[in-house]
């Protein structure tokens, strides 16, 4: 009976396992709840009406159609038996492994305010993109509408929450957005009037970055009309307005981009965790106490060199690499890999049109050429020619003609009234 | 004080009439419930993988960006005041006009089986595209982990209602499909064994085209792998199944695309309309009793050499054009023009890829050239550079590769359960 792996989740760490067991002469069975897998570095461009969001997102089943000895299940996972060795499913029906492999990423978090996510959305899905797209648009919408000038403010006050990287490219494109896209196309307003608030409790923005990137940031940012607000905790999020430390700002668009929670895989594990919900795992990215379970990605705590493996789509990659060349070896009976270790590749964002920070340590770059880079380094990480010609058409013509692509209103609210 | 044309809709009729007014020295508010403009031509291939929702609408504001005189409002009309000659906002706010243009299109019908539509969705909008969509895809996946056989051949089984050139265009994509592009990706089942039903009441299919054009849609249909069952009026349809006469068929996709309804204009306005809903208008397009209110498109039913007016786009273009010229004239005080007459430019149909039919009364194609000028027609009446390039490379690229672009699944289910 061949081996048979069984992955959940395809993001980056997921997909890249299963491309590294490749010809390894195990069956390999890929469980994820979406039928796609997603982009995340560009999902916010998505949000805020710079791509489609076919463009960074792929069919799971189409990027493996040439891997016989894949099956991609569509199917949402309820719990682990790590006795009986099976995997439950939403339906009742259950999949045995031999190796089992979690990388089922992470969620945003609240800091115990759940409450707020109806009013702020996070952006981890294609839906959460889509959500905020909506509600910027709608905002606008709304402004050129409104008889009373209070709502009329309030409708164009946008609140971005978490100075990390998303918040920081989030708000530099509803700058753009703002002010060099729309204003042409109302009548009654004035969108570069526009009030765009980035708020981060910490001391300065961009904190993984130098103190000198994060500067440029802040600076670069209020360039572009930016109000950048740090060292001010939110301490309240409603429909109406969010609270900053307390002061309270009428405003209607609020994003979270500001903390983030591992998915369930702990509990369905009965794993130890850490306090963001991630498992811990050892050296070779398994269970202390079984090895026949791997936890990947932002669902795993994995340190090198004591310190944390960050939450990027390069190390959810290396770990994926790495799991796999220890089922290859297991398989083959050849000696397991040394342990895992983390390389950091440095860190980028953009902070809109023509404009970012790249940190690679001893090398770094800001402003124009900084933003080239990051653009031609992420159209070489998509999947397939086709998306990389869109996103390099979108990216070229929006920086041309400074209009955006992708600005439909499409679904009705969900979540909140209106 | 300016003469102030407030159109409602800015589909094919609204937006001609608008870019008709160009220059006329009036004010114009175009008030529409979405923010876009969309294609609706194509919305079947938005429906069925070929091509992506930001492909084929565009926002009605950038549009109409360079036209100061125009005023868009995305908002929804809840009502007309013919006396104090006033539109009446869901908001509650009215919107006064000296000519006020109706262009709010039509619905689909279920000839009084409203509680259909949660499980035979129509084709109107974007978001019955994207529902269309989900549901095709999801029945596969389905039919993929399905355990029970006729929970699987049920998932297997589409019903496609309505023989005219949409019902005719679905199912001929698809069957594309299930026979071309997704087979190499599924392990437990053989997506060509999918049953896919086309089911009309009427005699014949493309009741509009010339009988032996009807027979050639027929002919290429089976040969995909269709089953085209005409005289079949469909008794009943529930979430488990549909039944054709008193045979019920399991069946967990059925698409709706038997018969539309005008929009409530008629309600607005206290005017006559016909069985379908439609506004009675005179030769000017106007209320016969009320020369400052225009209906237009498919919310007006107007004749032409005693036959009703098609509810075509080019239809709808022209009774736009027509009206302009029409408030040009009164604006100018110059001599009305003539009676609006229905020019009809012919019929085209695409029966899948590589196959479509055209009935232009003397000339008529069938076959692969019918659909290269199909699709250079279509092209050709596409909006933008952009639009034109990415519809055009998405159609060559799935004709050469055999796969569809737009195949993400998005948003959850709303209206019925799972």
């Amino acid at each position: 009976m061949t081996h048979h792996v069984v992955v959940v989740g395809a993001g980056f760490a997921g997909l890249q396992l299963v491309k590294g067991l490749a010809g390894a002469g195990c069956r390999v069975t890929l469980i994820d709840q979406r039928n796609h897998h997603l982009f995340q570095p560009l999902l916010y461009q998505v949000a805020t009406t710079l791509l489609s969001t076919s463009e960074i997102a792929w069919p799971i089943r189409r990027v493996l159609r040439n891997r016989p000895d894949v099956t991609t299940l569509l199917a949402r996972v309820t719990g682990v038996d790590r006795v009986t060795q099976r995997v439950t499913l939403e339906n009742g029906t259950t999949v045995s492994y031999d190796t089992l492999v979690l990388a089922t990423g992470a969620r945003h978090a609240y800091f115990g305010h759940d409450e707020w996510e109806a009013d702020a959305p996070g952006l981890k899905t294609l839906e959460d993109a889509t959500t905020i797209r909506r509600r910027l648009l709608l905002a606008f919408e709304r402004a050129e509408i409104a008889s009373d000038p209070a709502e009329r403010d309030a409708n164009l006050t946008f609140a971005i929450i978490g100075g990390g990287p998303t918040g920081v490219e989030l708000a530099g494109i509803v700058a753009d957005l703002a002010h060099r896209v729309l204003p042409r196309e109302f009548r009654a307003i004035d969108t570069r009037t526009a009030r765009i608030m980035l708020i981060e409790a910490g001391p300065r923005l961009l904190s993984v970055f130098a103190p000198k990137l994060s500067d440029y940031a802040a600076a670069a940012l209020e360039r572009r009309g930016v109000q950048v607000l740090t060292g001010r905790p939110v301490t309240q999020v409603s429909r109406d307005q969010v609270v900053i430390g307390d002061q309270p700002v009428p405003c209607r668009t609020v994003i979270w981009a500001a903390g983030v929670q591992a998915s369930p895989a702990a509990n369905w594990l009965g794993a130890e965790a850490d306090r963001a919900g991630r498992v811990m795992v050892n050296a070779h990215l398994t269970l202390p106490d079984d090895p026949q379970v791997f936890v990947l990605g932002d669902t795993a705590h994995v340190e090198t060199d004591g310190k944390p493996v960050p939450g990027l789509a390069p190390a959810a990659k290396q770990q994926g690499q790495y799991a796999a060349s220890v089922i290859r070896a297991r398989l083959a009976g050849k000696p397991l890999p040394a342990p895992f270790r983390y390389v950091h590749r440095g860190n980028l964002a953009t902070i809109g049109r023509n404009a970012a920070v790249i940190d690679y340590g001893r090398f770094r770059l800001t402003g124009g050429l900084a933003w080239w880079i990051w653009g031609i380094a992420h159209i070489y990480f998509l999947i397939g020619v086709r998306s990389r010609l869109a996103v390099g058409i979108n990216w070229l013509w929006s920086f041309l003609s400074r209009q955006n692509p992708a600005r439909l209103i499409t679904q009705k609210e969900t979540g909140r009234r209106g």
